[in-house]
């Protein structure tokens, strides 16, 4: 199917509009480059950010667009010059495939944060002055620095949201110290909250989930948590004043931070991870008593990618998935925007 | 005046209600404890702090109430059981006097968030139920705990604004690892912001001060600041952009918070000093990019007060301050108001 230095003719699914499913197609890939690794894609799990951007609800989606920043596969093909991977491999894909690679952020390992440049996986400009296309296809190329050793030991297709949902949470929990002795609350127990209770717990905190309801109890104390309060209990929140070191919110609707703030001790600090529509609002005094902090966290940067996989491997960590077919994906877009998986779909690419 | 075990009577000034000016008068101070330490005040600072309170414009003043928590003296007197201090030794008291001593907190030197009770220098209850009473007066009882020593080397008048100035800058520059090699701004160039401006300075951070005018330029470069800018010209958001590693704020009013987090370079931080009246407004955007947090800082527990005297003493760091007499005070509190003092009012006690 492919032939370097030719381009590589894929199957795809692919947004054409904001209200039109997702429909069968075939995309180009560019030809290897001398560090280009072509991915033959096993496996790609679905993010609602691919959602939000094949319903063009954050607004600028190139059409059509091709979702998909959950990725894992085996290496097909190398350009000549590749050094990190060789043919056969499994590797994983994230959220971005380029940077500067020259700047500070990047040098130092946060290539998220490039100050130059940094090209999503999907719908993002590329250095070629092409539109990125993402995870749901067949095949993907990618330079070879973007893509990360999925670790012998990980289920190839419980890994595929890791790429995303796992480091995601695992960034701001290493960054702040999640470990023994320390109490790690998780607002939210969807994609992106079952992981971090998984991850947090394996850390060695204790875990407490706040949800809206406990109907996934049982789930959260097998994922690890040792407590699971419902949020819609007041009392909970005279209970646990003052009491984490690390509150992670993974709920993009915007809570009452305040009230949330007063749960953190000494130097403890809130990690905001959703993105609600409108402005958080908080009190200087939810701060400044007991020396609080409110931080945000965009995904991680490769070196933190790869040391959560393993350490993801080490503890023998997947997503709890639902695997489908590609012609599975309008419904299951649908039953995650009504929070009705449990907890991460993931398509089988070789559907496509 | 005093004879222990018997109470001190002293001369002190006294607000009485809300609308009135603080008036002279004489109060009692306990009789020594076993641990008490009894302080034969020189120098008093205004703080900001003081005038809120004395007005009641955070409700909740117990009248008469003699404000003052920025106290350097020298020891007069000791409990049997004092071994922190002796007679003749030059001494400071901040801006709280008691606490449990048994929480996490009071245990690791931050005992301004005592988990049980924390009794500030005036306006609170004290362990025996009384009012607390500050240091506009000539002398005062404190458990010896809470005094510090004022190093040789400082002058005594200077150092006085230290106590709650000095610490609540010096607090979060230590937190947050201003050091050489990271950049500091501070915004403001009040009581607080000038202080911050040496200290940041002295601890090796290039600092820049973001003033709402140049007035003060002159000055905040002669403490150490390396760049001084007026937030009233657009074009330094736009410079400045992702530049910064720490932020402090030290004034209370509601800024765009958006605006000046988008100065924070990876990892920065921004710190809230002010109390603004309305909570402050941000978007989670703000936060994820370069994965940035805003903290608060409440002064400084015992031990990083007594490390910031003994820092400022080394590094010859004073505040401003332009020293009153007693009978000034109502005066004075009418210029903190109008933000016309350079850059601290010190009472001299002996005028009491």
């Amino acid at each position: 199917m492919t032939s370097s230095p030719g381009t590589t003719t894929t199957a795809a699914y692919a947004a054409t509009a904001p209200d039109a499913p997702l429909t069968k197609t075939t995309i180009e890939r560019r030809a290897l480059g001398p560090r280009d690794v072509l991915i033959e894609i096993e496996f790609a799990g679905i993010c609602h950010s691919d959602i939000h951007t094949a319903r063009n609800e954050w607004g600028g989606t190139k059409y059509p667009v091709v979702p998909g920043h959950e990725i894992v596969g085996v290496v097909a093909a190398v350009g000549p010059e590749v050094t990190r991977h060789v043919v056969g491999e499994r590797v994983g894909v994230g959220c971005f495939v380029d940077s500067c690679g020259e700047c500070d952020p990047c040098r130092t390992g946060f290539e998220q944060h490039c100050t130059q440049r940094v090209v999503a996986t999907y719908n993002s400009i590329d250095r070629d002055g092409n539109v990125t296309q993402g995870g749901y296809s067949r095949h993907i190329v990618v330079t070879e620095r973007f893509v990360v050793k999925i670790p012998d030991g990980l289920d190839p297709a419980a890994a595929a949201p890791l790429l995303c949902a796992g480091i995601t949470l695992y960034s701001p929990l290493k960054r702040w110290k999640a470990g023994p002795g320390t109490k790690v609350a998780i607002i939210g127990m969807g994609g992106l909250g079952h992981v971090g209770v998984k991850i947090a717990a394996a850390l060695g905190a204790e875990v407490t989930v706040l949800s809206h309801s406990l109907s996934k109890k049982e789930d959260g104390l097998r994922f690890g948590a040792a407590h699971y309060h419902a949020t819609t209990d007041p009392q909970i929140f005279k209970d646990l004043r003052g009491s984490f070191d690390l509150i992670l919110n993974t709920v993009s609707v915007n809570l009452d931070m305040d009230r949330y703030l007063s749960l953190l001790k000494l130097h403890g600090v809130l990690v905001e991870l959703g993105l609600p529509e409108n402005p958080l609002s908080l009190r200087a005094f939810s701060l400044g008593q007991n020396d609080r902090a409110i931080a945000g966290s965009n995904v991680g940067g490769i070196p933190d990618t790869q040391e959560m996989l393993d350490f993801c491997a080490a503890h023998g960590i997947g997503a709890e998935i639902e695997l489908i077919d590609a012609d599975g994906i309008n419904e299951a877009y649908d039953r995650v925007v009504a929070s009705a998986v449990r907890y991460r779909f993931v398509i089988d690419a070789s559907t496509f």
